[in-house]
């Protein structure tokens, strides 16, 4: 049994193709909208003093050898006393003999990597052809993540014209400085317009409690990809621009129907339902994706266990790789 | 965070004291009676090819600083490969900042342990003053168990007079064996009455999916604890007894109302539901116990996870108070 920790996971990450990564993680997205992953309801636990939760999320691909337990936490008064504000780790066991092989006690950062590429997987399959620029709502961890990611799997990056957008002068600034081992060169800015009327692949990151793009904001061709509303009561996106878009994709239709971005406009009845299309079904079929730079396209990612199946299960392969080959 | 492997839990377990240990597991019994503890519903995963199964209990006590997730997975193919039926583990957090604090490699001992522990409870509270006979149905891992926690911890221990039963002479004479190191003289039988003639403490630990004991063999006075029926399926007493006994104690009302033994007489209204009384008010309140040697009383156990929650949590406590002393 392997016991892997943090430091080992990222070096990882780091060493394997992006391309790996990608494909394992399309793999999941289609396995999960054929119908082929068991993802029984998330497990909670609430505390409230201090304010904290508990989240477990489980299940495994039909056709894999392996299924796979995340436990996740988050305690945001944490911060005050100087402790990451959440912790995590991933369980991994055979669905042969129910043996555990691999605890993967990466505090998180595995569910971060797997959001970024399904960031980056959306804009692959959802962008314009032309992408004259690229604009990042938000200063936090996932917007570094999704740009770095972008950049390093996006074969159509524009590096000339990337927008971060946030309310705070400092976070811009800090994002700056902790982007700059990607040598990108970006420009920062409080104003929304700058990006929607410079940038046609917007990203949003936030924990945003009400919509920051408005649909008068959003230029023909744009693609959104909405990340920050990952649970109830989060919303980045005017329900309008929903109605407005194209093309509206989720990585889970039950989920996004509950919450995200989409499930607003879903609630409000400004889109009909069968309009909503999943990221799995866009991989596996061409027809579905983008006809025309004109389009306005939308992917909502609330996040689904079959990403941290699959992160956790290509993770578990790779250091069982390295085993036989130690041995 | 630690990182303790089942070989170091056996060693603190084996370096407990019994008083200990139950008290712990008597603290958590009451705790879930008295509604101070949550307890979300058990995850489940099934398999197939080969069949298999994997459970998530979690919970804490409300009053407690830590909250604990229990995995636990049985594959009964894995004996004719040679391999363990199972494998599990338990994880305990802090419930104040939620990071990981102790993963314990219990391989499902600890769930064996906390099993045999709640036998010797129910004994304790239940059983009559003076035992002339102790009757243990079945041959397996908990039938020993129930044996050795029961002399360790039993103040009314009568080793004169102790019969096991089982179906295979072979399993019968391999018990015999195992329990050596108890040094305590062991009848084996393959017939029922031999135990029911003998014995006013009866345990009964099988597999069975139907009843073993039935009602005209009970004498007046006895005391059973059924353990085997754990899961939907699984009987070992006829409903008569359950509605011919005076005490009829339950780890759990609402999970006893669905499987383990006493849901059959419950379902066929053999017996008013309000005469069930749950262990943890057995401990806490006197006035519900037995009143006289004449009297029949059962103790249905299923399992509940704050019993994982106090041996985790004592454990930790253990490992922690150690790891201070070294520093």
């Amino acid at each position: 049994m392997n016991i892997i920790p943090l430091t080992k996971i990222q070096d990882i990450i780091d060493r394997t193709a992006i391309e790996t990564l990608v494909q394992s993680q399309e793999s999941g997205f289609i396995s999960y909208s054929q119908g082929k992953s068991v993802v029984p309801p998330v497990g909670h636990l609430q505390f409230s003093n201090p304010p904290g939760e508990c989240h477990i999320k489980y299940g495994h691909i039909i056709t894999d050898d392996l299924f796979v337990i995340k436990v996740a936490t988050g305690f945001y008064h944490n911060l005050v006393a100087g402790l990451s504000n959440g912790d995590g780790l991933i369980l991994v066991f055979s669905a042969k003999t129910g043996l555990l092989k691999t605890i993967l006690l990466d505090e998180g950062y595995l569910t971060n990597i797997r959001t970024a590429l399904a960031g980056l997987i959306a804009a692959k399959y959802l962008a314009p052809k032309k992408i004259y620029g690229i604009g990042i709502f938000g200063t936090g961890c996932q917007a570094k993540l999704q740009l770095k990611y972008l950049q390093a799997g996006l074969k159509n990056f524009n590096c000339q014209n990337i927008w971060i957008w946030g309310r705070s002068k400092d976070k811009l600034q800090t994002y700056r400085q902790d982007i700059e081992p990607l040598g990108l060169d970006v420009q920062l800015t409080t104003n929304i317009e700058d990006i929607t009327e410079n940038c046609n692949l917007l990203i949003t990151t936030t924990a945003s409690k009400q919509p920051i793009l408005t649909a008068a904001l959003i230029q023909p061709g744009t693609h959104i990809t909405a990340i920050g509303a990952d649970s109830p009561g989060k919303q980045e996106l005017d329900p309008q621009i929903v109605k407005q878009a194209d093309i509206c994709v989720v990585d889970s239709i039950s989920q996004c129907f509950e919450y995200g971005d989409i499930s607003y406009s879903v609630k409000e009845q400004l889109i009909d339902k069968s309009k909503v299309v999943e990221l799995g079904n866009i991989i596996s079929n061409p027809m579905l994706r983008r006809n025309n730079d004109q389009q306005i396209t939308i992917a909502d990612l609330t996040g689904v266990a079959v990403q941290d199946i699959k992160i956790a299960t290509l993770i578990n392969e790779i250091v069982e790789e390295k085993t036989l080959v130690k041995s």
